[in-house]
């Protein structure tokens, strides 16, 4: 049984005692036998999650090294990014850093990127590419991924690269299914493992594309990531405390399976969406855009969202703030990871009693 | 007091147990303010370590991203690698991969670089930097850099890429002394911590001659960490219960001090040497070129390096076997982090009985 989760924010997502304590096993090579046992482990578990028939990868980075990797690996030049948020707006940049010509296609922060607007500009142009997240985490934006990702595969030959890392383990993502070539995501947002591992795969096809791309780099080579996990390890010294921890919090996400996880997130998304309308706060992202994995919630008139994290925060309770332009109107409930209905009721009990003091305030 | 270290692999090393207790504590948001604090905790103390008046740095990844980094962000296109060893192959392999037009200095595995033969190869020909292994993990060898980076100075502008991995901590690196322009280190090595940060620093020049290069990429463009440290944090997720680890094994580094640290590597190896002569075990690595913080030992005729291995295992004690093409004929001790006299001890009185046994058998 877990303690009760106050941590609520939308990353990094609470951790188990059992995985923070996993953490904390004596260290042991990563060229040891012992390692290459844990790495096959997590290999072998790590599809389920991705849901692929394909090879599951680790990279000892934060996603963003993957989100460039995907660029270095599978584009020589032209890609389309889908933008909607401050992490979609960061890939897009990386693209620019790494001298690739990107086109981008945008909706307005809040709103769920338009498979259709996807579709007319893949008839307009052809991309090696299209990059998007699919879970916007600043905005709480949930983009309808098998939409689009039906919409390019229809109009184009175009790559699906797509950062899930506030959707996975939340929210279905059907690599195989839906043709996804890259699905990326960090450990601490759905996973409920801290930072600093992303996990990974790419399609045969998206192989095949970066065998013919010059200067993948190394560490964003996603080939040689491969490569390396046929040999059986890691292109480098991998953190190995990490991977003790997600060894031991895959045992937990696949007991409870995929599915009953998803349908746990929708359930913590509904309640928090019928308890903000009995209270008088507004989602910031339009009704079919909102996230499964975090709210981002508008306070009534009257009341700061800043005040309303502080006073929290005062109850032990922690939520994220707004994010950019939202920073002083919103704030965000990352009700993801091992969050249960249980924890969310405890923080909409506090977050009413913190409405009732804002208001005698 | 430490426990008994039986754990002497060339890395990742021998890791305190209260500071693997602290990887297990509680996540926080990067974000934070208790972040912030941490942050600036290591901020402040890594220099000392480094020895420079410079910022210092850190980054979510094993060394080889910062490898990349260096060439990525500081290199238009020509650079000289020294390479004697197995991970500057890899730096070399790195700069292909990026692009850029590398050329090679070359000494035999086992021998340190020569640095008369850099000051000739910087004379025939302008590099934009030049990238060396300070200590060759994989050969146990150590070059000597203060010379190489005086012949460096003397004969060109070229900027010093320098990989400390495994002597940053445990063998003089006088950043600022010796005019070193990046200097990195893996933590799960001298520094005794776990792998997945990498701690680096870059010269006022190297940032002035990074911003004049194109396409430095994203995860890989040093003035984007630089830029983000000066704002207080990172320029990604951080591996946040890694940098609670490097917050705590900081304070043991410095209670010890930079120079009592290095005496006590000088002091192991040599009384590693000193059993090595005794017992009839040679040094792989030329008689100058002998690291401080690991030793690569061929044993007498008669016995074989892996058997060693395995006899020592069977008693408790973990060393390292040969590297590459030395796989089979050398085997290593790390003799770097927290080891003290005291383990190496009992650990070669392991391996006397381990001669015993071999030479029964």
């Amino acid at each position: 049984m877990l303690e009760p989760i106050r941590f609520l924010l939308p990353g990094p997502s609470y951790v188990p005692e059992d995985v923070r304590q996993a953490l904390a096993r004596p260290l042991i090579g990563h060229r040891s036998a012992a390692f290459k046992e844990l790495y096959a482990r997590v290999g072998a578990r790590l599809p389920a999650v991705l849901r692929t028939r394909g090879e599951a990868l680790v990279a000892t980075a934060s996603s963003t090294l993957v989100m460039e990797a995907a660029i270095a690996s599978c584009v020589e030049s032209q890609v389309l990014h889908l933008v909607n948020g401050a992490f979609a707006e960061r890939w897009h940049q990386i693209s620019v850093a790494l001298g690739k010509s990107p086109d981008r296609l945008e909706a307005p922060m809040g709103e769920a990127l338009d498979p259709d607007l996807v579709r007319r500009a893949l008839r307009r142009k052809r991309y090696e590419a299209v990059a998007l997240v699919h879970n916007e985490t600043s905005a709480g934006v949930m983009n309808p991924l098998p939409e689009i990702a039906r919409a390019v595969r229809e109009e184009s030959d175009a790559l699906l690269l797509v950062d899930t890392v506030s959707s996975l383990g939340g929210v279905p993502v059907e690599t195989d299914a839906w043709g996804l070539d890259v699905v990326l995501a960090g450990t601490q947002k759905a996973l409920a493992l801290p930072p600093g591992l992303t996990v990974f795969t790419l399609s045969g096809r998206a192989a095949e594309r970066a065998a013919g791309v010059a200067r993948r780099g190394f560490y964003t080579d996603l080939l040689r990531y491969l490569a390396k996990h046929r040999e059986g390890g890691t292109i480098t010294t991998p953190a190995v405390s990490l991977f003790y921890a997600l060894d031991l919090q895959l045992d937990r996400i696949l007991a409870e399976g995929m599915e009953a996880r998803w349908a746990r997130h929708q359930r913590l998304q509904a309640r928090t969406a019928a308890w903000a309308e009995e209270n008088g706060f507004a989602f910031a992202p339009a009704p079919g855009a909102r996230s499964w994995t975090v709210s981002c919630l508008r306070p009534p008139d009257g009341m700061a969202a800043p005040e309303i994290v502080q006073r929290l925060g005062e109850r032990g309770y922690v939520v994220g703030g707004g994010y950019g332009d939202w920073k002083s109107t919103t704030f965000r409930i990352g009700h993801m990871g091992e969050v249960r209905e249980s924890d969310l009721e405890a923080l909409l009990a506090a977050l009413a009693e913190v409405v009732v003091a804002c208001t005698a305030s």
